[in-house]
């Protein structure tokens, strides 16, 4: 029956005590954590589990941060678009934004650090031509009528975010606002090192601090009523002031400018195609919030336990699939799993010794209350996420959040306790393995290696009207049989090479974004570079504007790779005869109803040539086209289902040549999948619905057998 | 009960003379017409009726056409793209293109007057690395590996293209085909004046000369299986020669390039924003030709004859509403009338004594056979054309085509006698009065006022799925009570106060178009020119993509006016929280259905502030907004209807908080309009549907009164 006791964490609390035992000895949990507003109780310091302590290295020290406020954090805002409408213009700064939030730095010379955008001229406003009143908090500057103005300032952290969305959520009461300091400055970092020791010689019972984060937390900012105002899972904007900005110039060799992380007001985020200065910022982030990382975890081990990271909150330039993040010398992360993406965003990182994934729901009251359904979302998120685990699994499973909750809903309890015997028995099947990969894919963006899986997260796995039907591919190839790889257009110039053992290249997402690439298409190094690699043999996916750009005389640059173009009105006076739907294609074979391409696309049409596999009110949806020996697939968008899985994997197979292998480690039923541990002598078929199923298995050398499955179950063979 | 005679032009032909003179009765018809492939009978050349003589300037003369190959007409075509798999690469220039129909020009020198281009790296290729074979029709260059490549090449039109048009339609066999010459050049030139005053001289019968038209064909190519390839009502490709380049060159002052006219494939269409170059051009073919067709006009004069013009086919040069046509001196001008837009294509000419249009369904085959309805089609025809003919009226109305395929349908017959007898009536009571008109409403974009009514159109008036829902609101306002002005950016830069007696703007089509302008908007004159506009009272219409362009982090130029953004996935991190619906509008009042927005836009979201009329799945299909003390109003799209008809008419009163104006020469049922000539001291109701309809009445002091019209009914009243 495998291992029932190992690999799982839950949360506790001073009011839960025999109901963590419980849980304990029920879940298997050997390790238990406190929360944010939970304390750890004292009758469990003894116990038999690990314990993790949350550590807060910004925040959670008022007496600090009031007693040094120039050295709270701060964050770059732009203001609204305000039109003059003669030749004086007020602006006031704080328009839009939690007055206790932010408060505007007027301490740090603001002709230096802020700027004053024209931009409708598309130029910045000399600094003798405004001025900032502090009476008032507004800007006022010599106009042009009828131009629009913004500004851009900094703004100290006053009230610590997380911190922030804690307390709406949970509606607590009268507790002190949590300001951010910042451990890069000078008399923070110094005093931050002794806190740290500090609270580990008052914790021997601790074994595991878990940092959530480090330094700096992604861009997260409240209007005036509390409402979440922007949000950027990834965004650097809060991780800026003079003190910091200095060294960068330093570094950089060039004068620093508030444009670079402001953006227009787009603040860098995924969608933006990443500037040079940008590029050069995060780097220079990276290295230094490493190099403090690193600070903290050698006085975590000086002192006897382990250092865990929270992939969130103050994770800033601690991306942890990059280089300097082998350096720190973490023994873990933990991050909260939504779906096989963000699952995949924890199990895939290197240079830890083990990773642990939050499902979910988190015990907070907008799942536990009365009426709730905690055992469906559960479900849900275990069955999503369980894909990704088979191809690559996390090392240990956990929940947060307020325990007292959770058991109030028994059936939520008897389900997780299944779950957890399920991840240990699939931990035990598959670790130290790579599961057996068909081919290679690489999804090529502005973003690379930097944002796998994450590339398509405005704020981790939440929906997007405009991005599931990209997202789907992610999440699709979460738990797919291929190596996933993910490169960004400066590898490509970087390394002419770095296609050769790709065997088909994804790109996914609107024209003109980082995830298309816009511009970097009029790179001829770029477009080369895939071409030609299509040309000889390899297979190419685009899906929505693949490689969309307006650039001497196309939308769709790789045009003649993938045979299709966007009618932008540029081409109307073309005629177009190519319509004919042929349906009957390998890709679309296991297709059960009309192909759900989410949002889909408007306007794009086939050129001659094209094999149009589906078009909608001549507009195409899917279609393939021959390139030298290669074969391009173009898809108007495909969101995650499990039938969609099957489309892009049979795409996969087919642009690549690969028609031959689908028969095998293979399940002709799509809501099952089998996936191979060959080195291990085994191979699973899981069941990934919530009804049970029928389908004929295909072992690796193509002999199958039919077979039943319950709901959710996975069964394990030996090869 | 009015004139019963005038006012309306048929066709004949030699085999049905009897039928002639009965139409002449019955229709009252005063004068007949040739068409392309027929014959004028002996028996009809002393009737009492003016005869119209097609003349075609530019064919029918293969003799003189086969002695002058040197001055056959040219047209510029660019390849498609094709990609380089080594270092060198060939292309056949002529692949594609009906072999009949277009002859590589290989007389002149290529290295001048062609070009290679690599789009890859967007450069022309180097003269000395391609070479043209004359044997093969190939060129072929020295390539980058995987660059894309495309040849822009002249040559001359063998068969012209409107010739070919007919033959295939009609499948005429054993017709020669007519050779295009060019009647710019020192040998055609000369040669066609003695043409036309023979051809005068020699039809003494024949009272107008109807030129079809004048010297440089609208562009249009046949495929290889002699289908429609590419087609521009507007486009000047193949008005262009060496001889007449090297004279636009002089007049410029700087080196021509092919790609003035290539664009990149896109042939300066009606969705790009024009360069310099390309006006230049426009404007030096415009005077070029306006000096050569005032030779004809002249020499039809000194003959005694009248001279009209036929919009349309050859009619490049010709554009009716600018400057220049004025000079010519021309009779009249004939087009033919689709709907109410290219009704005022014709009827808004100035500078000609009258004005005809040519009606639906031209008596071909494809209409008139058996299980055809010509009725049906005369019907929605004369309806549509009928709201315009109201606002501007047209001199005369007239049909052409085969009579004796007409004569075949009794009813159809009896249908266009009463079409007769009510334009003339319409014409007693409308002529030489402009009909009240509420406002001054003006559509701004990059073309303007030369092509007014026409912008939108691609080939005259057929359909196009990417723009009916923009090219409704201009058929919308050819049949309201507005003045309609078109005026271009360059206007606004001309003449600042050319907004100062407009009521409202509208910008309609998709960003990055002529049609919303795109990078003019980058222009401080231009955009603060509207938003002072508005600021001070203006009213704004703005649909589609309204101002949409990407700069300086904005989408829509106009958003502080609009109150909206589009959604490119830059803005994806701002939470957005505007969604309510507010129909209960003054806009929406008459609505009796959800609203048709055609194809819509997705995406568009609003700002704070903004009153959303109609949002649909989060994407806002219609807002309004107020600016200063002006009002904005966003739509997504509205095509031509009666019901969406009320619906701009509603927008255009509320954006210049015109509410009170709504129940003046109004029908309270949109179906219904009512239009008030003042100064003739008349108005009619008339009903725009094919059935009967009932409705309150305004008239112009307010008072009202019931009425029930007949389907189509028009009825006139004293003021």
């Amino acid at each position: 029956m495998g291992v029932t006791k190992g690999r799982v964490t839950i949360p506790t609390d001073v009011d839960v005590v025999p109901e963590t035992l419980e849980l304990i000895r029920r879940w298997g949990a050997d390790a238990i954590r406190d929360c944010d507003g939970t304390d750890y109780p004292e009758e469990l310091k003894k116990i038999d589990a690990k314990v993790y302590a949350t550590y807060y290295t910004t925040r959670k020290d008022n007496v600090w941060a009031k007693a040094n406020p120039d050295e709270i954090q701060q964050c770059y805002i732009m203001t609204k678009f305000y039109t003059a409408n003669s030749d004086t213009l007020t602006i006031h700064l704080m328009e839009g934004i939690y007055p206790e939030m932010l408060k505007v730095n007027s301490r740090d010379d603001c002709k230096r650090w802020w700027e004053v955008v024209d931009r409708t001229a598309g130029a910045v406003v000399e600094t003798d031509r405004w001025r900032y009143e502090e009476e008032t908090g507004d800007v006022i500057l010599s106009a042009e009528p009828f131009h629009d103005y913004t500004v851009s300032f900094l703004a100290y952290i006053m009230w610590d975010p997380v911190h922030m969305y804690n307390a709406v959520v949970n509606d607590w009461k009268d507790v002190e606002h949590q300001i951010t300091f910042d451990v890069r400055q000078p008399k923070t970092h110094k005093y931050s090192m002794e806190r740290l020791r500090k609270f580990c010689r008052s914790n021997p019972h601790v074994n595991v601090i878990r940092y959530t984060t480090f330094f700096h937390q992604f861009t997260l900012i409240f209007d005036e009523m509390a409402r979440e105002k922007y949000v950027d899972w990834y965004g650097y904007s809060a991780s800026v002031s003079p003190y910091i900005l200095e060294q960068f110039e330093k570094e950089a060799g060039y004068p620093f400018r508030p444009e670079y992380i402001i953006d227009q007001g787009y603040y860098n985020n995924q969608y933006r195609i990443p500037s040079k200065e940008y590029k050069d910022f995060q780097a220079f982030q990276r290295r230094e919030v490493a190099k403090l990382a690193k600070e903290m975890v050698d006085i975590t081990h000086e002192e006897g336990k382990e250092a865990m990271m929270f992939l969130g909150d103050h994770w800033i330039g601690m991306e942890p699939f990059m280089d300097e993040f082998k350096t720190i010398g973490l023994d873990a992360v933990v991050g909260s799993v939504g779906n096989g993406s963000t699952l995949r965003l924890i199990s895939d990182i290197e240079g830890v010794r083990y990773r642990e994934g939050r499902f979910l729901p988190y015990f907070f009251p907008d799942t536990f209350h009365e009426g709730g359904d905690p055992v469906k979302e559960a479900k849900v998120n275990w069955v999503t996420a369980r894909r990704a685990i088979l191809r690559k699994p996390i090392d240990r499973i956990g929940y947060g959040g307020y325990l007292k909750l959770a058991y109030q809903f028994p059936e939520f309890i008897s389900y997780v306790e299944s779950v957890c015997d399920e991840f240990r028995t699939l931990y035990e099947n598959a670790r130290g393995t790579t599961p057996f990969c068909f081919k290679t894919v690489a999804v090529l963006n502005s973003w690379g290696h930097m944002r796998a899986w994450g590339a398509h997260m405005v704020h981790h796995a939440l929906y997007q009207k405009q991005n599931y039907s990209y997202a789907g591919v992610i999440e699709a190839l979460s738990g797919a049989p291929f190596d996933v790889r993910f490169i960004s257009f400066d590898d490509i110039r970087e390394n002419p090479h770095v296609l050769r053992d790709i065997d088909v290249l994804i790109n996914v997402g609107d024209g003109d974004t980082a995830h298309t690439g816009g511009r970097e298409w009029e790179d001829p190094v770029v477009s080369c570079a895939v071409k030609s690699f299509v040309y000889n043999g390899g297979g190419i996916i685009g899906v929505g504007e693949p490689s969309g750009h307006q650039f001497e005389g196309r939308y769709i640059q790789l045009g003649t790779v993938f045979g299709v173009e966007k009618e932008t009105g540029f081409t109307l006076n073309y005629d177009k005869y190519n319509w004919e739907n042929h349906k009957d294609h390998f890709i679309l074979k296991d297709c059960t109803k009309e192909v759900d391409f989410g949002e889909g696309k408007k306007n794009m049409y086939a050129h001659e040539g094209t094999e149009i596999l589906i078009q909608r009110e001549k507009e195409v949806q899917m279609a393939v086209h021959a390139f030298g020996n290669g074969r391009a697939v173009y898809i108007s968008g495909l969101p995650y289902s499990l039938e969609n899985s099957r489309i892009l994997y049979r795409s996969i197979l087919w642009s690549c040549h690969g028609e031959k292998d689908l028969n095998k480690w293979f399940s002709s039923n799509f809501n099952v999948e089998v996936h191979a541990y060959v080195q291990n002598g085994k191979y699973c078929v899981v069941n990934n619905t919530y009804e049970p199923q029928h389908t004929t298995v295909y072992r690796g050398d193509g002999s199958s057998f039919e077979l039943d499955l319950d709901a959710n179950e996975i069964i394990w063979y030996e090869i």
